[in-house]
């Protein structure tokens, strides 16, 4: 866990700011959940491996009997736990206030979350998280609208030539069912196809062998696996999607991926004549793209952009899991970006528009005149910093420049307010 | 706790943005910490009662063994907890990252705090704090910046008329010591005489004579308070604090408040020449003034405002308590305003700035098409929801008017750009 010193912070807020505005644009309303949620709520299966890293909250009014008895069921220890992704708690949140809320429901919500991971480099222990999701919306327009919205925030952001790696979860099954693996192995079996990047096709087939899964399919996988264009990334369109699958693939499935294609395409387009134009499409199709979550159940995506290796990004549909909150079924597709890589990419830029003035003064200025010489240039539109003026100047200037001031006016007293005259730092 | 709605969240961002902007233009630099603190460091004393409604996080790795000797010491189940005041943090904070920081810090933090209080109309267990704090200038220049600028904050917030009630910590032990209260003793008689907004005069003196307090002590308080002007708010200035007083008040401590008074009354003044007006002093001398916590060494403070008779906010000077982290002695002065009971007056506005269109499309309108329609508007600076076409267009359009939608379009298959017309809603 980290402290955010001010140049970061106001980095941070910078971003936040962006994000928030563009996401809004796109019709995204943003709501807020407590940081804490019941124990038995982010226990239910639905967060996978993030469960065990939950940081759980003591149960107050525990007495000496009551501690000891928990030895045998440590769970009685605590009633509450910090959220550890924001899926459960929108979840949580759409039961609750569904009466309230649009019949398609655009949500952003953009908040902390707390994982005990262990400690390395670029993982933190409470990091921001930032999704947006569409609940009650099954048809793929959801999808198109999620995937245009990410990828004008990351364009306000100064982060152009952002796409999108896209499969289906149906495909993914169709595709194992086809080489033979069996409905029970093809958990198992995913797992280790989602590491295709890291163990490339010999690692893989040897991982699958070594799991023990069905030797046929895993031949049937391997020879596939083995086709020249297999691995390469294809151009979006309904002959490229074929043409990295194996033969007959399911027409509806595939139909809805070139229409999420289609769609992002024609939205981004500056001029709507560009309408289906396969050179503009922003999305790549990815028949190895697996997404660990078990509650997806169609579409999955990972954010891509040409400055880095690493996803900055990921989301697909989940169309069973609000319903296991709500007691009836929910469409629901999301989109979460890398809040903490996005920031990470972003460059610092000095806010140019508001001047930051560094106001040195003598130590004898009158407190009254002080702050109304401060409290005049903070009308007039500038961020004011006092310093009271130390025998060496510049070293002061020198530290107010690294803060992101831009001017600089020194004062002392009886000053009149016309003569005091800012200067650009630097 | 609770759930935002879009509503809600919208508006509580649009203060915290006013709210940060304002902090900042005032020279105050934003920090963030980590919402966990050690265990130890929250249980040191500081935060006064605020301690016992700590959540305190369950350690993780317990075993069964460690669990049963936990029954005898339960602290040993928690190794850290949520924080429950911004203050504690930032001791903490400034004594890890004093190397990097400026010489006088004035920091920002806007962040929730977390207590465990019994359920109530008005409070929240999760709730946002807002601080602003100078560390490093023991002059009586810092209270007034954090006065300046909090009352320059609320008018941006359209809260114009905020005042402030003053008094002194050293004052108070000063009369206290006049009336013959004894060292010991006065802790507890501070408790009491808090109450006094509430109990009445007769009510104080009467729970001071329950509490054994010094008998000539409470009769000397008794006779002083009965004194007829005695709880009237007088205007400011020396003459007026002296009046309020017991005679003989201390020379240099009503000096620095008269000084910090004149001090805001200047740079509160449109025109300099108002300075040293004593009309337009937007400070009141309170001597009865005395707020809850024991850290308090000098100047405390509360925010008033005519809208409501509650506390807006409040603070004071705490030179001793920075030290305690770090290990040598920092002056610091703090001002924290309720950023919840603000929220709650501020009005409600819709963004006329930026037009808000909803986009109401027939069910077979191709997504591609759909999609275009949208990004065009938001590229034109809209903030643009879809909804597809219902029987009861009527319903649709004031459910998205309650949304804070201010114009909508309807659109069918085919239709160019050009003939979507954008109309006002209601």
């Amino acid at each position: 866990m980290r402290d955010f010193l001010p140049a970061e912070k106001a980095r941070r807020e910078r971003v936040l700011a962006v994000i928030r505005e563009r996401y809004r644009a796109h019709g995204f309303d943003e709501i807020e959940t407590p940081v804490m949620e019941e124990y038995a709520r982010l226990h239910a299966g639905i967060g996978g491996d993030n469960e065990k890293l939950a940081y759980n909250v003591l149960r107050r009014g525990l007495d000496a009997e009551a501690i000891r008895a928990a030895a045998d069921d440590p769970t009685a220890l605590t009633d509450l736990g910090l959220r550890y992704d924001l899926t459960v708690p929108l979840a949580r949140f759409y039961a609750t206030n569904r009466g309230q809320l649009p019949a398609v429901f655009r949500a952003v919500q953009i908040a902390p979350v707390w994982r005990a991971e262990r400690p390395q480099k670029g993982r933190y222990r409470q990091f921001v998280q930032c999704d947006i999701d569409i609940i009650g919306d099954p048809t793929p327009r959801a999808e198109a609208e999620l995937v245009v919205a990410t990828l004008d925030t990351l364009d306000a952001l100064g982060l152009e030539g952002g796409s999108v790696r896209i499969n289906d979860r149906r495909l993914l099954d169709w595709m194992l069912d086809s080489f033979g693996f069996g409905v029970d192995e093809r958990p198992g079996v995913l797992i280790t196809i989602d590491k295709l990047d890291k163990l490339g096709p010999e690692g893989v087939v040897a991982e699958l062998r070594d799991r023990g899964a069905d030797t046929a399919a895993v031949d049937a996988f391997e020879s596939f696996l083995r086709r020249p264009t297999t691995l390469e990334h294809h151009p979006f369109g309904d002959r490229q999607i074929r043409k990295a699958l194996p033969d007959g693939a399911p027409d509806d499935v595939v139909a809805e991926l070139v229409g999420i294609g289609q769609a992002v395409a024609a939205a981004r387009a500056a001029e709507p004549a560009a309408l289906g134009d396969p050179g503009d499409i922003p999305v790549v199709f990815d028949p190895f793209l697996v997404r660990g979550m078990g509650y997806y159940t169609g579409t999955i995506f990972e954010l891509a952009h040409p400055s880095v290796e690493y996803s900055l990004g990921g989301g697909g549909r989940y169309d069973g899991m609000i319903g296991r909150f709500l007691g009836q079924d929910a469409p629901a597709v999301g989109f979460s970006i890398g809040f903490e890589r996005i920031v990470d990419l972003v460059a610092e830029r000095t806010d140019a528009a508001a001047p930051a003035v560094v106001l040195v003064h003598d130590r004898d200025v009158p407190e009254g005149e002080l702050l109304a010489h401060k409290a005049a240039l903070v009308r007039q539109g500038s961020r004011v910093r006092l310093e009271q003026r130390t025998k060496n100047l510049k070293a002061l200037l020198e530290r107010a420049a690294a803060d992101g001031y831009t001017a600089f006016a020194t004062v002392g007293p009886g000053a009149a307010a016309e003569a005091i005259e800012v200067k650009p730092l630097g």
